[in-house]
């Protein structure tokens, strides 16, 4: 790692955050505001150059010791030129959102996607420090990857790579948000987990999950509070579930022979619900092979992932 | 490509192949020999080393003129020191084939498993001419795979990445020779296709099939042969296999997302009755995505596979 300062901006739909950090990753300063997206594309970028500007003179730092400033933002995106191809839940389309930032701020600029970035934040200063070949996995209402090869996100020609929530686990499956059927997001997200939960109430299933949910619908921490307490048709969906995580990791583990996967988002707090299975399934399917022993673990940066990992865009990856 | 020439050696059960190639892959020599693995590694080393003597004489160049020898061997393999940890159709344990090999003709040497040099051979030489990114598969009795980053192979952190054949496409699915269940190889390979048309065949289906395979068993070319000839029998179960190997191909593309996409061995010369399906699945799967145009093509280099892309190992790679 570079001895200099890095900035991570992370671009969310909500919320604005913003860190600068040191050649170890260690946070010098950091900031938030709300993204407001319905202000424009203008005001969105005022407020991302505001934040920078304020952790620089929190930290005392001046730009020109920036060995620059990573950028996470919702995608499709092209990570060479930094530009923002289309980002629905902004409203925004072709936004050359890396140009803008290296004219205002005369520093390299690098953007990058959440997953992607969560992963070389685990890779640098989380579950995976040390490690050079890693592969992240966010479970939250979707599933996303980070794949870490050297050091690096491995991007792929298009800058779609590591889209590992839609590997299909299940011929004629389940419909996914994407259009496919029987994607892994479709069988193991939150989403996908609340989904059963509640087809499971509506035909009569007898489960703690009815008092837990109590008027509302049921989600995937009710299923997991369910099981908990010993609900055996919250056990059995989540096992279901995560056996189709598992899978999708053997063949991951197959196609990349990571050094170690690491599992975040919010799904990943249901702790040994989600680990155990995902840990039996691989420990089964490869017998005598190394690919029996890749730590499969949690991941350790909470909701600093996103600025962390725009951080090491820059501070690491170069 | 460096101007210097290269070697490579293809040491497979039945023959040892040797090439001798000048910067560009063009073949100066070559030789062969049969392995005759039953009279133990020293000899068989003894005849790799005779086919790179015979080569250099033919043609006239002398060892230090090399770039390297790159030798392609039945594995699990070390790439970093180039050892076979395990070969057992030539009865090979820990033999330090690479560090024999610098010992002997004190060049670089490098050593690479058979599906990941073809897909190098093919990228530098073959279908993916100037293609960076790059997922080889060849499809033949197995499923095997090269996965081809920025003109190189992407080897792994135990030098096993690449075994597409083994991603799971079908929960608790046929048994694979892995002793897995569902693996794409298992539902797609030749050896699968002819245990479907043999359980078709015994069954009672009327089919053309028993006709070809006469007092034999049918294999996936008399499958083949059968569809061509509008056997309805034969054209089911190889759409059904080829599907199978056409969602295995829309996974690989969301986690890799490569330029290209290259299919060899045996069961690739079905042309147009594996390519059909596979293309149709990944169009439809793919919709307005750039991944639904990644170009599905065939392996061009033949039988050379093995030599040049061991070549390559050593004249592109470094």
């Amino acid at each position: 790692m570079t001895q200099k300062f890095g900035i991570g901006v992370d671009l969310g739909g909500t919320k604005i955050a913003t860190a600068l950090v040191d050649g170890e990753g260690r946070v010098l300063a950091r900031t938030s505001c709300l993204t407001e997206a319905q202000d424009g594309v203008q005001k969105v970028l005022e407020r991302m150059y505001g934040t920078v500007d304020d952790v620089l003179t929190e930290a005392g730092i001046d730009v020109g010791q920036l060995a620059g400033i990573g950028i996470g933002s919702p995608g499709p995106l092209d990570s060479k030129t930094g530009g923002v191809l289309n980002a629905p839940n902004l409203g925004w389309r072709n936004v050359p959102l890396g140009e803008l930032f290296r004219q205002r701020f005369q520093v390299p600029i690098q953007v990058g996607n959440d997953a992607n970035l969560a992963g070389l934040g685990e890779k640098w200063l989380g579950a995976g420090k040390g490690v050079s070949d890693l592969l992240y996995l966010t479970v939250s209402t979707g599933i996303g990857g980070g794949i870490i090869i050297d050091g690096k996100i491995h991007t792929g020609a298009h800058d779609i790579a590591g889209e590992v929530g839609h590997i299909i686990v299940k011929r004629d499956g389940p419909l996914c948000g994407c259009g496919r059927r029987g994607c892994l997001e479709a069988m193991a997200s939150g989403t996908a987990i609340a989904r059963e939960a509640k087809a499971g109430l509506k035909r009569g299933e007898s489960s703690l999950l009815a008092k837990l949910a109590g008027a509302g619908e049921p989600t995937a921490k009710h299923v997991g509070e369910a099981a908990r307490s010993g609900d055996p048709f919250s056990t059995k969906l989540l096992r279901e579930s995560f056996t189709y995580l598992g899978l999708g990791i053997v063949s991951l583990l197959n196609v990349l022979d990571p050094e170690m996967v690491v599992i975040g988002g919010g799904v990943s707090n249901l702790d040994d619900l989600l680990f155990d299975p995902v840990r039996e399934i691989v420990k089964e399917n490869f017998g005598a092979s190394p690919l029996a022993d890749v730590p499969i673990v949690k991941a350790e940066l909470g909701a600093d992932v996103g600025v962390l990992g725009a951080a090491m865009l820059v501070v690491a990856q170069n």
